[in-house]
């Protein structure tokens, strides 16, 4: 993590703000798809800042720069950040949000006129967009202005990374589920009910779950940049051709097939040739039909659209509709995770072997490249979900850790180890965390790991009548924790696509109230992931993948559906760091039934594997 | 319950609404202050319609006359209403709101013209009327116009009883636990931190509890008539003068006495003259301090303020402050729960030696009569805090039941008997439910009672951190009725105030989205009531009132207090509807704790009365 010289950028950056009349110039980190994960192109605000983080938002008038990220990335960029930079540290009580701090340096006052500032528009939500315009005005700035060329991409220009162009292939039916023309149609019978005119699709895995394609753009999500757009009478996927191949071509037979680029000329010509249409019949008797976007897409598209008047932002009826998982989703769910077990299985044994038996020193990464290895070698595997984090002793207790090759720790046997990974198969997409210790935990360790094992049973065994949230259900996770004086800051689960993004919405378990918007509902599939970490000590994190289905139940009020989980992940959890003392009878139940479904889904892969074996047999044994 | 004429007084409401030019004219079921009790006096909409709920609305055209109301009152409304009368079944799919039936109607459409609905405006909220005024405009309808002189008063005349002038006594010191000029001070240090101009104070509870005055204008709630206005240098107090005895106004000495009526000629001379003073300064340099109104209040209130310009509609600063109770608030609660459980003991010993020794006839008027009758003889007693709910069998399956003399069920002592009541003391208010039976409970019987005894245990032992809401605990007190799949449709507690109304905001433990933003705090006092009900078969609800304190925890994370309950409700649960194979350890040791602590701090009332103490020793023997 070097710092980067950025005063000749910025010098070229303010001498195109003075020609376009731009006073402040914001550059967020995200893509125009507001992907979690963006390619290496779309890194503008890393290219004029030189921080690498994946959070933060750089603002630049014609004389200061600064730089607002989250407490995750204090450190890294101030380590980052040159001379030029002021660093806003985001959640600080004194600190301005780069917006403030934006909208300060429009309104200079003492009688100065305000100044005018300049955003991608594609980078932005229209809600941001809309909301910064106005506070801008209000304050005493000039306004906000949408600068259609990116002036960052003008500056980085040769030495830009090329937008990745790899293929956007088909999804056979046999892991897809359901024909991309019904999920169409669906849409379309939902977009009637709600009086929608048609559905503009931002969001990347959703136009991938649309359309049963995949692709390779985006590390860790196999999504293709592309937009696309249904109406009751149309389909059209904007896309650059040359990623499609003919097999994908004859797939997507009867879908217009239009330059990824187009999207926003065709769309204004679209709501432009409906006022027409509107004009000409009876205003009164039949309202004006209003186009529908995600709250998430980019302000670039609402104004496209004409914004307001043309546009309702909604929770995506895609996102909506693709976190119910169809039953050919749901066992590629099953199978995915039985091979992705094997693999964890596999390296625990191997690790503690290679720790133990053979004293070996490996660091954190070593153990995250031979993970990924072994998980390589299985059927249906595609690449990794996200960055592995193999953290031990104090790195454990970073959420967000991620070990850099050559800078990383050596694993400590006589520390916690944390690894917490996932990767992409055909089947589906998995996301797994386990705590282990190697050596003699301390009684701290064992007691909250096993305080966040209860949670993570507890939630697991959670029946609650269909309608419930994932707000509601959260509490269930943290009880026993909360009993102990104990606590961790982070959500409880997310959802998890069919290999697709890692983390999606709309569901979640946790405290953010938009979940408390959302049902959970039969198919949903989520993680349930409990923690507690120490700062500089350790960390503890069990997580499991988990399906929302009906469940029986003795009796049924209402005639309403009661629902439950089914745990699909297959991985012991850590004998050692049990404290048996500390279960119910229940929870002890639990664990030997979960031990011997384990058991009994992975050990055919281990039968010619005896260091693998015994490790199972050994972790999935009775209580 | 028997239906009402009304022919004479809508002829004579229509001739007065032609004269005024209104031609719908709403009459909602509020009085000015959004009492969830009213008097007599204000029960407008049971004068004009006939129907006597305590939910309804009702909307009178030139022609029409509808009446809308909840599934609670579908069977009472249809036997009440004449025939002149629609009944609006609210909550039924195809059944317009009352708010959309106003509105098609001052919209008849075919290019007729649009007409005019009028509303007392103190009778409904300033958002209400705020939404329905636009409503009306936007579908086609005149203007919604507020009619100051109520329509009905004047049609109701000299039938309609005079409003209540009971004196308003000043709360000792040694009840109320902090001087009012003491409030006074921190609501000023708060309403300046939050730029207020001033709080117009229009909840009848809030009133009682600023300054320190108890009253007796409305059943069951100790409050009077009147509004206050704080600002940085005034506080007036507005109430009718002949109300203030010789102590009450040596209490207020230095609080400004106006007339009740005077609120609102005075609020807007205020704002006037706040407005000139404005008006001379700079304007840019100081911002315009805004008047604070609840939520709740008037939207007569809100316009006399000159509307949205001058108000800013808030969670009241004083409701959020009342809340939270001080020292001696808590320990009267404690106090007078130990003498309210010591009644709810004499009266149950008594009812069972009735029923069972005696094999009396009793109804459930008698009951609920000789209950109050046994609370009255108590110290501090002032009187009920709510209708008491004595019901037997499948009446215990209607939540929100009132046996009326006369025409109430024989207490069955084969079935399950349901007993919701409360006192007002000098001290504090209670609510208790128990649920008892005295012969033998069915299987389902005791199944659900301990179910939904775990539940309230699960809620009294919770320990969460500071910052947790009553919404994130409410699956706490659900769990194991979910897991039997069983659930019931109330929420699980409500604040309770100090000698004030049983029900009090802006706390409260449920899936209600509000409760979400209001954190429990130390000193909250709230109930923790979870059911089960079975229609036409039996109800099971157990409710004690607990009160957050800060708890004792191993660890302590994040250094942040964590925090409990502690019940203050004294009365043993039922022996014979607890299946003890259902407990685990640690809920039989809340249950033997919970009942030593009930005798321990009752017996001593019963040393003189065998029969009450042989039962309270019983039903207390431990497991």
């Amino acid at each position: 993590m070097e710092t980067v010289d950025t005063t000749e950028r910025l010098r070229q950056l303010r001498g195109l703000m003075k020609q376009q009349k731009v006073d402040i110039y914001i550059v967020p980190s995200e893509d125009a798809h507001s992907s979690e994960y963006i390619a290496p192109t779309d890194a503008r605000r890393e290219y004029i800042s030189g921080f690498s983080g994946s959070a933060g938002t750089a603002v630049i008038t014609l004389h200061k720069a600064a730089l607002a990220t989250d407490g995750r990335y204090f450190n890294q960029a101030s380590k980052q950040l040159d001379k030029n930079w002021e660093l806003l540290k985001q959640g600080f009580q004194d600190v301005p949000t780069w917006q403030e701090w934006a909208v300060e340096q429009a309104a200079p006052g003492d009688d100065k006129p305000g100044l005018t500032v300049g955003v991608d528009p594609t980078t932005i939500t229209a809600p941001e967009g809309r909301k910064l315009g106005e506070k801008i005005k209000k304050k005493g700035g000039k306004e906000l202005v949408a600068v259609s060329d990116n002036m960052v991409d003008w500056v980085w220009a040769k030495q830009k990374p090329a937008r990745p162009n790899e293929p956007a292939k088909v999804l056979g039916q046999e892991y897809a589920g359901k024909r991309y023309q019904d999920k169409i149609e669906e849409l379309r019978k939902e977009l009637d009910k709600k009086k929608a005119a048609g559905f503009v699709v931002s969001m990347l895995d959703e136009i991938a779950w649309l359309f049963n394609l995949r692709g390779n753009d985006i590390p860790y999500n196999p999504v293709f940049f592309s937009y696309a757009v249904v109406t009751p009478t149309t389909v059209t996927l904007y896309i650059d051709e040359s990623k499609l191949g003919e097999n994908a071509k004859a797939h997507l037979m009867g879908v217009t097939i239009r330059p990824y680029n187009e999207i926003f000329s065709d769309i204004a010509a679209m709501v432009k040739e409906q006022t027409a249409t509107n004009g000409s019949k009876d205003a009164a008797s039949t309202p004006k039909r209003k186009y529908f976007i995600s709250t998430k897409a980019s302000w670039a598209l609402s104004r496209a659209l004409g914004g307001e008047e043309n546009v309702e932002e909604v929770r995506s009826l895609i996102g909506d509709a693709k976190a119910i998982k169809n039953s050919i989703e749901l066992e590629g769910m099953r199978q995915c995770h039985i091979r992705d077990g094997a693999a964890l299985i596999e390296y625990f044994a191997w690790l503690e072997d290679q720790l133990i038996a053979k004293e070996a020193t490996l660091d954190e990464v070593e153990g995250a490249d031979k993970l990924e290895s072994i998980r390589s070698k299985h059927d249906h595997f595609v690449g990794l979900s996200f960055d592995t984090i193999s953290s031990t002793g104090p790195n454990a207790a970073v959420i967000h850790y991620k070990p850099e090759p050559g800078n990383c720790s050596t694993i400590d046997p006589k520390q916690i180890y944390l690894c917490d990974s996932g990767a992409q198969y055909f089947d589906g997409t998995t996301d797994t965390t386990r705590t282990l210790h190697f050596g003699e935990p301390t009684a701290m360790e064992r007691e909250s790991y096993t305080v966040v094992l209860k949670g993570h049973i507890a939630l697991d065994l959670a029946v609650f009548p269909k309608g419930t949230s994932g707000f509601a259900l959260d509490t269930l996770a943290r009880q026993h924790l909360w009993a102990h004086g104990l606590e961790y800051r982070h959500g409880t689960g997310h959802g998890v696509g069919s290999y697709l993004n890692v983390h999606e919405g709309p569901i979640g378990i946790g405290t953010r109230i938009q979940y408390s918007e959302v049902p959970l509902s039969v198919g949903n599939v989520i993680s349930n992931e409990p923690g507690y970490y120490e700062d500089g000590k350790f960390g503890i994190r069990i997580e499991n993948i988990i399906m929302v289905k009906e469940v029986e139940t003795k009796h049924k009020f209402g005639e309403k559906p009661y629902l439950g989980f089914e745990h699909v992940t297959m991985v012991p959890m850590c004998r050692k760091l049990i404290d048996l003392e500390m279960l119910t009878g229940i929870e002890k139940e639990w664990l030997n039934s979960y031990h011997q479904q384990v058991l009994e889904k992975t050990k055919s892969f281990f039968t010619e594997d005896e260091l693998s074996r015994t490790w199972l047999e050994r972790e999935c044994g009775p209580y």
